[in-house]
């Protein structure tokens, strides 16, 4: 590779930041220490939380790292008789679970991007990573002043020109089988919660690959050496994953997240807004069947609005009232220490890089 | 390769059968003859009609080529309270094209299967794969006995395990990229159009590669030599294509059909029951919105309903009222003859497997 991507790690292969805290400083710190590129995750933190654990991957490791920033959604506030039906809705959850619903309006729509944009300016990490849109130009220069390679997620190829466009370092491709959010830019309520182009990750890579010429970092559904040699046959630069490093004992991810990924209880994942209110997916479970096929679009009020009610089904070991995002890989997770994890996946990649049409296999 | 398919051709690179006149003879011919192995498509013809098409292949090539088969549907039969509900609502549809509603019981529900299967048996071809379920074990000992290769679509990992248990030759890996219809064992009524597994193709390739020790090929969105470098580095054999093949010269598609691939007035893909009452990926065009969120499971009943519309619509010239079959990758639709787009892609590929990870790109 010779894009700049390529300086930051010795493997191409990226942590996704997992929002919720699963992409903790000790998976961050494990995973660059590796030699993979970690990310923390900045969505749903206050600045000064955000800060305090850039300090803590800092002190575990000398290795280049990202932060991810959600963008502040660019559409209009959730439509208020929409979210006032569901939250009749979930009326009856708040009483299983013994809990008040949360307050939409709590902590604001934009998720403390403008605090969270100057403490990276002002203490630069080595790489910044956005999610839910592309920052415009003049954000993007600020952050190659400072020395921060940049990285927009992307879930098409109109949004790729955008952050081409803008400016963008790189684009991280993202395909429907990602587990969690998809990075979409805009959320259209008219869409199913499946909706936003809903394309593969091959394809996707594909026809980016020949729209823009920016680096690309895949990911969806990763969860194999073999699979990122194939997304870097396909004209990627790195694979990134995110299941694959949730289940690794570094993960702050809960532990019955953990083990639902290979539970045979949860035999597939869908895209669901029931949660936050933006498509995201997540292993299928009560909560997603029962509200998921109504649930209207409207992040992050849905977001705050059932935030007790996931607190409490996880109090209680509930995991059929926990958003328990996953990719479609999930079923492949295993549960090794994230450096080891990273040492496996490069020795698969090298493997199947060596011999790309497996022609030595049996 | 080490398989029985790579004797079949001499690229690892499959036609796509497409049911409703798209893989005819000549495409068959051209791609036979060009070192990639060219596939007739069964679907909706009666065994007459298909042997005579098997007859025109061999006056053109000499190679291998194949024969897909529509399985008999395993579930019950449609609804008919739902496929009345659904026949008044596509009532505008017939004033509008000035057509009667087509009989949903004409031809019966089986697809002449074993009258093609008495034929395939009785004058074997090289290659028998099969859509929408998977035969017994005797069928295909039947077929390996004829010496007859044989392959079973599957959509996920349960199917492919079936497949195995069977005794099929190999199984054809498809993703939800896949143009046409998908082919799911059973089309299940609860299911959204775009449920089944609904997985990406890299994630479903991987798991059934981790599961089954079958030969694969894999199928959905693939269009580029290095997406066919991707999925054998992914763990497939071979890949196949259906529209990378479906706009090529000697494809028999209808025109508009073709034209529409790289229309921009098309910007999207995406499953519906609308046209044929099972979940089949085609451009969103007027009559896949307007009819797509309510048609229900009723396959082949409602593909029966809707014949006189869909053969109205290509009369008139109206690509909005015809199943515009189409995979995710359609944008990279390329008007070349099938021969050359064979030696493209088998380059395309060769480039590929030689620099795997792009190592020489600038």
């Amino acid at each position: 590779m010779s894009t700049p991507l390529s300086d930051l790690s010795r493997h191409p292969i990226v942590q996704a930041p997992m929002a919720g805290g699963a992409s903790c400083p000790e998976l961050v710190g494990a995973v660059c220490e590796a030699g993979a590129l970690g990310f923390l995750a900045g969505g749903y933190k206050t600045a000064g939380g955000l800060y305090q654990e850039i300090k803590q991957v800092r002190a575990l490791t000398g290795r280049p790292f990202g932060v991810n920033l959600f963008m502040p959604p660019s559409g209009q506030p959730a439509d208020p008789g929409a979210l006032e039906v569901y939250r009749h809705q979930l009326a009856g959850e708040a009483g299983w679970y013994e809990t008040a619903l949360g307050d939409p309006e709590q902590g604001g729509r934009d998720d403390a991007y403008d605090a969270k944009l100057a403490i990276l300016l002002d203490d630069p990490v080595p790489v910044v990573s956005f999610t839910f849109g592309c920052p415009d130009r003049d954000a993007l220069d600020a952050f190659h002043r400072a020395g921060s390679f940049t990285i927009v997620t992307v879930t098409s190829v109109d949004e790729a020109r955008t952050a081409e466009r803008a400016g963008a370092g790189a684009v991280c491709v993202q395909g429907i089988e990602a587990g969690g959010h998809q990075g979409t830019y805009r959320d259209d309520p008219a869409d199913g919660p499946s909706a936003g182009s809903g394309a593969g990750l091959l394809p996707l890579l594909t026809e980016v690959r020949e729209s823009v010429r920016l680096p690309i970092v895949a990911t969806g559904g990763i969860m194999r050496g073999r699979q990122i040699a194939a997304v870097l046959a396909a004209g990627a630069d790195a694979a990134q994953l995110g299941t694959a490093f949730l289940v690794c004992p570094e993960s702050g991810a809960h532990p019955l997240h953990k083990r639902a990924m290979i539970d045979p209880l949860f035999t597939r994942t869908e895209l669901t807004r029931a949660f936050s209110g933006r498509p995201a997916r997540g292993l299928v479970n009560r909560f997603m069947r029962e509200h998921g096929p109504y649930a209207p679009a409207g992040y992050p009020e849905i977001h705050h609005l059932t935030a007790p009610l996931r607190k409490a089904a996880a109090t209680a070991g509930d995991p059929q009232g926990m958003a328990l995002w996953a990719g479609q890989g999930h079923r492949l997770a295993r549960d090794l220490p994230a450096g080891r994890l990273v040492e496996v996946l490069a020795a698969e990649l090298d493997t199947a890089l060596s011999d790309p049409a497996h022609r030595s296999a049996s």
